[in-house]
């Protein structure tokens, strides 16, 4: 985590008695990302990764569907970041332009519905299968890799894990879903299709955390708190599996229980 | 909170040993926000409330300007809601429409600065001033008015409490927007300008969460999490206050120390 994702502060903390202390804060700002210099979104981001960010969001929004089709990622300054799109590519901007926003923690704006998903040609793969020590195992391996949440205790975290239950990467942001698409641009550099590998993440399973997953390739999702019914729909659906309230020596299973092997 | 709210599920629970038990989720359902009958936003959200939702979106995001710019929230049927500007008032769509979505949990969506919401014009009112006692007891108050998040464990709570740190108003979705939203839906139809209130959030102060609250007209803002840098940087613009860690019988206050009384 850069020193750029927290920002020092000072501020009045009442625990007892009142004390002046100074505090590290998450810092969130804004981020555009364009794809050959139109804009196709902007984000409240933790700054870090952005690149991956970028590249993360082109995949698990399903703007290309292989990240060959992105040929750089360049930084245009004052947190503006163009996607370039590799020569012969053609990609309609338009065509993911929305003619509304929005402001739901998930966003999904406009195709928020597993029909959606669906003409996305959107597949995840068999694999992975793990056992469940690996899955109890999973979030003290995230802690141990986590960094500025200690810290300021306001980034959500997302890690990718092979089948063994070790953490290949993970990242942090402001935002849940940024920390997923900063996860799938770092992962989908290394190789394409995406190897059998879980995604695990710091809060709840949401509808759009299961999304990005499914279009990233990725049917194995953790998360510390709760499921929503949309994420297990789509789940189901997809042959995915989810899994929530991975915390204190436990989890549940909400679907896909043929990915544990031992269960 | 309605039935509506949540789903019951079979899942596997590990815990020691694995059982398989019904659960309830959380619901989450995609809603479409029209404006005299044009698309401003689909936002996930828990069902519910949808009509104050619908208006309190209006306002927050600064589409109207008073409630009573609002003369009906009508129900189109499978989550399509339509506001009905009053007579005389002339709201143009595609100012609020913009050319490009976001997946961020803050969702700011092109309007991510201070600037932006400076030029709306919002200037959060003076009050209210409570004192630390009234703060430590917010939490308690909260959940004694919490429903389904006991249950399914996924929903983000908004309230509104008065000086004397009565609640007021609280509402939950699965998106923390929304449930600020609802909130301010609801009681924009009891008066208007709010009354001196607080806003309590059962997670993060976010810079949208922030924002919301100052074009409602709420300065005082609490948190049971961490508050981000812009949520702090826009507080301290428009000179509101800013709580977070409000937990366990202490809280952290970021900015705004005057409007608490005793401390």
């Amino acid at each position: 985590m850069a020193d750029e994702a927290v920002s020092r502060r000072t501020v009045i903390q009442v625990r007892g008695d009142a004390r002046t202390i100074t505090d590290d804060l998450v810092v969130e700002e804004p981020m555009e990302i364009r794809l050959d210099g139109t804009s196709l979104a902007v984000v409240m981001r933790t700054p870090g990764d952005d690149a991956d960010l970028a590249r993360g969001f082109a995949i698990t929004e399903g703007i290309v569907t292989d990240p060959d089709s992105i040929s750089g990622v360049v930084d245009l300054g004052e947190g503006r970041w163009n996607l370039e799109t590799a020569e012969g590519v053609v990609v309609d901007p338009a065509q993911f332009q929305r003619n509304f926003y929005s402001t739901s923690s998930c966003g999904v704006c406009g195709k928020a519905s597993i029909d959606a998903i669906r003409v996305t040609g959107a597949r995840p793969p068999e694999g992975p299968v793990v056992d469940v020590a690996t899955i109890l195992g999973l979030p003290a391996a995230l802690l141990e890799r986590q960094d500025a949440f200690h810290s300021t205790g306001g980034l959500h975290a997302a890690a990718a894990f092979d089948p063994a239950g070790r953490i290949v990467v993970v990242r942090e942001d402001v935002g849940r879903h940024n920390a997923v698409d900063k996860v799938v641009g770092d992962l989908s550099g290394v190789s394409w299709p995406l190897p059998p590998l879980g995604l695990m993440v710091s809060g709840r399973v949401s509808f759009e955390i299961t999304q990005k997953a499914a279009v990233a390739g990725i049917s194995l999702i953790c998360g510390v708190s709760a499921a929503s019914s949309l994420a297990v729909d789509l789940a189901e659906e997809f042959g995915m599996t989810v899994i929530g309230f991975l915390r204190d020596g436990g989890f549940t299973v909400y679907t896909g229980r043929r990915r544990i092997s031992n269960l």
